[in-house]
């Protein structure tokens, strides 16, 4: 297990103590504490890990009444069950860094939701990656070409296929899913991958994808571009959460929406409600980075704080 | 004295009790309320009025330690005292509806200061009005047509001149202003009033000015467009809160941001910060309407209640 951080957080408006664990022992020692001082003096227990194995502890720290804040995506993207027993309290867990970093992305959503305005779709580019491959392709360039400047720019992950599996955009789109209320997994989402398995990680090294295997999808991809502008609109990877489920993977949006008019690695999201029904409310920005990561998490930790003023 | 609306809200997560006073004995019986209940219950006072009378109200409301929720924005812009006094515990005021309706500005401008993220400048486009009036100018159209179509439309106040002259942006630019920490009023703003003081309202009849004053200013506006159009750039009526101050007036923005490339009615904020220094965090969306200024209302009243949970 690794725990990339794992930061405690005691008092009012104060940062009283500060401990960073990053030992299996750990989990002990953040349940004494929870058990100790959970329920009544705001202990929070955040997670920016990207780990699955946080989840039993993140658990048992609610039950013992303590807040919860998450930069990691995993705990609320397995079982659904545990999505529900971490999010059972609401207002004692924030994970606004799992979706667009910094971005208000869950704060809007839930500030949505709690004026009992129904969101009705929510439509967004979440992967600075893959928005920046989209905004490129539309010059009229290459996908080998471009996943290769993009990795030479550490646009992205070490093996660029982690980004190009859309599983990462997939985890995001069901936290949002999850939050509009549907009882979803990973399963039921329809990701599609830019790469077909044939040129996946079982079958070939990152060497030879970048090598070989990348330049196969140039073809296919520039005639999806061109189609796609020829019907006046451009290809982005999006994810749509609607009624009827949630889907990742490419899709042609119109030229002159927020979506069509993203160029780099900003993510955008348009959310769409009786509110906000012809015209969305778009929220966009960087959506990646240590200090947006950072101060999403920070926020949401101040934000808490309101569960343990002092009543004068 | 008129309060459209002073709604108070009792309890923890229930509506308990709601009530809607607009008669002047209403003061007298918010602060016998207030004094009862403010401190320990979650009595929030809401104000959804235009008018400066509720100013002394509100202020003894916090004193007896009530929750304020506005989306009257005067009580915000008179003097710097009454704002400090009505904010000095800022966890229990929320007036997300006074910049942008129910658009998530405040809350994020508020989330971005927790985090300790320094906004360095914020630039706007915070009159719907207005907003539809630049685009349309962009289209090579004359104010005094493109005006008198948005009367027709109802997008503007019975005169015209009351969006024309800037001043309920600049009341918009000044709580953004001070939610920054600048100790300004609004005569520190300098606002660009769209028509000159010979066709102010004491000189002629919102007839008068229709029919004929406000075709003298087409050619001015006219040029500027203009001119802007040959950089490459549009004219917006935009406020720019700066660390040297509040400016509120048409200004040029180049076609490809994301206050260039606006159209309608939709207001739109760039927030610039450590965290969003080369490419802003943008939120945009409709920024009037009962509706979505209901919802804002709303929402900050639900956001209130973590004040007053129940700690199991």
């Amino acid at each position: 297990m690794q725990w990339n951080l794992m930061y405690d957080w005691i008092g009012c408006g104060n940062l009283g103590h500060c401990q960073v664990f990053n030992k299996p022992e750990a989990m002990g020692k953040v349940i004494d504490a929870a058990t100790m001082l959970g329920r009544t003096t705001g202990l929070v227990i955040v997670d920016c890990s990207a780990t699955y194995d946080t989840v039993g502890v993140l658990k048992d720290a609610v039950n013992h009444g303590c807040c919860v804040v998450l930069a990691n995506k995993k705990p609320l993207t397995c079982a659904y069950e545990d999505f529900k027993k971490l999010t059972s309290h609401f207002r004692q867990i924030r994970f606004e860094s799992t979706v667009g970093a910094g971005l208000p992305v869950i704060a809007s959503v839930t500030r949505i939701i709690a004026s009992g305005d129904p969101v009705s779709r929510i439509v967004g580019s979440l992967s600075g990656t893959l928005g920046y491959v989209m905004s490129e392709l539309e010059d009229g360039k290459k996908i080998s070409e471009v996943v290769k400047t993009a990795k030479a720019l550490g646009y992205t992950e070490p093996d660029p296929r982690d980004d190009l599996s859309g599983m990462d955009v997939a985890r995001k789109a069901l936290i949002l899913a999850r939050l509009l209320g549907q009882q979803i997994s990973m399963e039921n989402i329809n990701v599609e991958s830019l790469y077909p398995s044939e040129l996946g990680p079982e079958v070939m090294s990152t060497t030879d994808f970048l090598e070989s295997g990348l330049a196969k999808l140039d073809e296919t991809i520039e005639e999806r571009v061109k189609a796609a502008s020829l019907r006046g609109n451009v290809l982005r990877y999006v994810c749509v959460i609607g009624s009827t489920g949630c889907q990742v993977g490419l899709q042609e949006v119109p030229k002159d929406s927020a979506l069509g008019r993203l160029r780099g690695s900003d993510n955008v999201v348009e959310i769409y409600s009786r509110c906000y029904e012809s015209s969305p409310l778009v929220i966009q920005g960087a959506g990646a980075g240590n200090d947006t990561t950072a101060a999403g998490v920070l926020a949401d930790i101040i934000d808490l704080q309101d569960l343990f003023q002092t009543r004068a």
